[in-house]
């Protein structure tokens, strides 16, 4: 295969290095050792540059069984584009070219590898902006936040990625090339591929032109955070917030555990208390929103409601920010097992965020929540000592345990990380062995031989989902 | 198959009566003859009430190769529901429980023949509503948007139906019942095959259960109508007013035609000019965005521009909303051939309209346009006497050549009356012939028998896209 690859691809766009190999074997998750404990190398890199190379290695692929993992940033969290039964790791980070932009239209045209600055800069030099990039947005790439139907803070007020994406140009296994969804702002012309394709990880296509819609930058925004002396005040202000309908950009919260390692990280001498940030976007009037918010806030006890506007709005955000360090950072004997996601009716919020506490209580683990609240989506880290079997043991329990919590209450398994390899097993629960069927039956029409990322978000079978090994 | 479908169902369910089968075989498109010229009435018409009912039927008539097409208001637009191989009509109308309403979650579950005022009304007592409905919405059922993936004045502020279904229960072909999407704000586990059965207009199976997100209904409400000298200061005002941003509730255009018309109905003493409609909602400042969008509107001359709150409102309105009726009784000879609905990016709406115009003083005929501005959506009506084949077959090529344009500029064949039989010749010009294939694909892979409303959708083939023949 690899020598094919070499006639259809030019020589610096297929490697065999340790270095390449290594590189493509691994993501976000897999530095826990926990989503993918034996990380399978790819046998080779591709690394195309136009949609005919993605289509010709495809075919050739299909034609001689060889598995394709689609690869491009390595910043998921589930093991999503890890290669578990080897062969192909096709890098798309080369297809990083911003082809297009219509500010009349409030359109931009991408290639796959296009990472979030890139959009944001084309978009702001028409005043325009991309507003639901997940929080790794500045170091991913349109195209994995395509294939993980990924989502952001600023979700809450804009929606997800998902809602942004008007048109595809997409790769089959077999070579063809399809366009989905439409410039035009709506269609009903047909089955809407397009958000078949928005979140299938690279198992159904390759997705190599993505027409992106943009919004235009609100002249005015505004930073708030609300410090509450307990966790119920905290999550009950969040639910009353959103329910209320205040026009909040993003509302992050953070738990007691989650503020107490911020504040150590950043040596901020603020409170360790659950903690609320806001943002609010606006082209007139933001003040009379926040005067409306700090109306609902307050009838939940904040002991600190401040808000700011420019420069100082990174300050009041400095303990969300930095919480991602401050994880990693707190206790150098202990680190977070998983990178937990979930997302429940906001009417649970607090009660999945309770319990999730109390089961770390349970576990003797520090279990830190956070998450883009207005969403009902939580966060949650586990910190265990890598070393100790009975805290990693201890540890996985408390992540699934919460989980299994979400869906129970009519949540999901994963909010925005999607299911890779770490979620796979929850796949039934949520939906039922009919609707997973149905998922598989649509896999096996656009992909009949397994070719695109085998071993991913379909429940494991006694073969792992994959019974013919590749020819090289 | 009727004796069976009498034993798995209760004697008032199952009706082979004339009146039955001649009510369904025909919706709004067949008024006019053009879409379905020979209307063919189902055999049997069945009318379940539950879940596993839904599920018996298609599970029968999937082994016994009879076709099923669901059928509901019969509102649709392009001979949706409209059974080309006789077989079984679906009639989901007697399934029409609002089944649970969660508030403080902003949801609600119905069944699928739920119109559009019981949803309006449960919602109401608790001061939300759903924003999306169709223009037919107070005679339309739920199921029936979720078919066709309707959309309708507010979307250019709300989105469109798809956009607020969270969740589903389907039955497919085979009788399995599967359940998509979520009850979470926002899921990334699987493939999202909620949005595929969105707009599938029946073809992969039928929804009985949908989980509704609703909205908090705006403090205050404001209406406006701007007349305009010309159709160009009329479009442009529309484009500017969008991509300035004004967070308008409604924009709807009409053009010189549309005005002279509904004047002539209501008796109003308005000019024959083109008029832009609007709404604003919001919660506070209603007025500072009606400043911001005058300021918009009156860079482009406008004669008028008139703004009005509660009962004046519909007043200002008046043109529009009689405009259907209006367009019916302009002239006692001519009636509109059929329901024109393109849409096409923001940047192209007015050359489109333009063209419009032009292709009907070239046909000598009378075209209106109207539409629901702000998304790109065109509606059009051109005028004909039935009896005149000249005119006629000018007329479709009015519709035709408008259709052929938006797809040109990269705009759909149809923004929310889905396809159906009328708009199957497009569906290859629109997306390709790979992209149709994998639609094709996907029908095949969860309806092998093609069971479900055959002879829709998809591009005429020689045997009509069946080959087998009903066993009765």
């Amino acid at each position: 295969m690899t020598e094919y690859l070499r006639e259809i691809l030019s020589e610096r766009q297929v490697s065999t290095t340790e270095d390449a190999r290594a590189e493509h074997s691994g993501d976000w998750a897999t530095l826990s050792e926990w989503v993918t404990p034996d990380p399978v190398e790819p046998d080779v890199v591709v690394y195309p540059e136009t949609t005919p190379e993605v289509a010709a290695v495809l075919e050739a692929a299909t034609e001689r069984g060889v598995p394709v993992t689609p690869y491009a940033a390595g910043t998921s969290l589930e093991g999503n584009p890890v290669p578990v039964h080897g062969g192909i790791s096709m890098d798309l980070t080369r297809m990083d070219s911003v082809l297009d932009i219509r500010p009349e239209d409030f359109q931009i045209d991408v290639e796959p590898g296009v990472m979030g600055p890139a959009v944001q800069e084309a978009a702001g030099d028409h005043g325009l902006f991309f507003p639901p990039l997940p929080s790794s947005g500045d170091i991913s790439t349109i195209g994995g936040m395509i294939a993980n139907a990924a989502s952001g803070m600023e979700t809450v007020k804009y929606g997800e990625v998902a809602d942004w994406v008007l048109e595809l140009e997409v790769v089959l296994a077999d070579g063809s090339v399809i366009t989905t969804g439409s410039k035009a702002p709506k269609t009903s012309a047909g089955y809407n591929l397009r958000d078949l394709f928005v979140g299938s990880e690279g198992t159904l296509g390759v997705v190599t032109r993505a027409t992106l819609e943009l919004a235009g930058r609100p002249a005015q925004q505004r930073g708030g955070r609300a410090i509450f002396s307990t966790l119920a005040d905290a999550t009950a202000a969040v639910k009353d917030v959103v329910t209320a309908g205040v026009d909040v950009a993003k509302i992050e919260l953070m738990d007691t555990t989650a503020a107490q390692m911020s504040n150590a990280y950043t040596g901020a001498s603020l409170p360790d208390a659950p903690m609320v940030f806001l943002e609010f976007h606006a082209d007139h009037n933001v003040d009379d929103e926040i005067t409306f918010c700090r109306d609902v806030i307050e009838t939940h006890d904040p002991e600190t409601f401040e808000t700011a506007s420019d420069d100082r709005m990174a300050d009041l955000w400095e303990a969300r920010t930095e919480l991602a360090y401050a994880l990693s950072e707190y206790d150098p004997d202990r680190q977070p097992l998983h990178a937990g996601d979930v997302t429940v009716p906001i009417s649970e919020y607090g009660s999945v965020i309770e319990y999730a506490k109390q089961r770390g209580d349970e576990a003797d683990l520090p279990v830190a929540c956070f998450g883009h609240a207005g969403d009902g989506n939580i966060h949650y880290a586990v910190l265990v000592d890598d070393d100790d079997d009975g805290e990693v043991e201890r540890g996985k329990r408390v992540y699934a345990d919460v989980v299994d919590r979400a869906i129970a209450v009519g949540g999901t398994a994963t909010g925005e990380h999607g299911v890779g390899r770490g979620k796979r097993r929850y796949l039934v629960d949520e939906h039922g062995e009919a609707t997973v069927e149905a998922m598989r039956a649509i896999k096996r029409a656009l992909d009949p031989t397994d070719t695109l990322n085998p071993g991913k978000m379909f429940p494991e079978t006694a073969d792992d989902g994959r019974l013919r090994e590749p020819e090289n």
